[in-house]
């Protein structure tokens, strides 16, 4: 599986989850962002050029504190398009998050 | 969080929810639909544009009803792909939409 | 619906299920990506073209079944980047996949 595959200017990222999936879901959410910070520095790119999200959470009621972190993460000029939905996760993991962006 | 976001001449728009939670699920997919008809038009494109949907409803046994709307609705010459799946929606939202489209 | 929506050099198909839904978890699998490899060449592509991938499937513990099938088919030089979960899928659907692709 690849971390990031390019296609022209457009940077398709994997599902990306928490290393310590007995964390609680801010600080997974967090390790989460980290993750996708490097992966899109390593392609020339960052958070500003994110173009849309999807967001699974193993729980749609812990949702609002998965989006608190989020909301501090994200480009304020420049949020993506988001879909956050609860659906079946592995093992203990709480949230897992697919990006698509561009390069700068 | 940003309804549409544009890279080039692809259009990426938000995972789109109905504002009447406690209508039927033919009632919020129209109601979603009219949003995404807005938001494409606001972004100079239209449904005959669209690339890929992704459907996400809340009880996959209400699928058949979404799809009489769904399929009356989008531009029969120019169809998306689709992909329709059943995942735990906020409070009551039954159907939430994510469609991929290009400008006009 | 539309099996395969070209934009540009970018390809979306559409989220293949089995034609088996009788049939084990490997067995749907090797049935959606003998689909998925039809659908890519009729478009002018194969599945070293690949950019990213969103597994559904019925149950997460049936992953590493599923696992071992697309592990198995994918291009190891050119593997997308991938997402995999468990959702409500229609009747005895164990997998579902989308991918989006370049053309060669």
């Amino acid at each position: 599986m690849s971390q990031v595959v390019e296609d022209g200017n457009t940077l398709y990222l994997q599902g990306f989850t928490a290393d310590d999936k007995t964390a609680d879901i801010k600080t997974q959410t967090t390790q989460v962002l980290t993750k996708i910070d490097k992966a899109l520095a390593a392609a020339g790119s960052d958070k500003s050029c994110l173009l849309s999200a999807l967001i699974f959470v193993s729980d749609i009621t812990l949702r609002p504190q998965m989006n608190e972190v989020w909301t501090g993460w994200i480009d304020q000029k420049n949020p993506p398009t988001r879909a956050c939905v609860g659906v079946q996760l592995e093992g203990s993991t709480k949230v897992e998050i697919i990006v698509v962006a561009k390069k700068k």
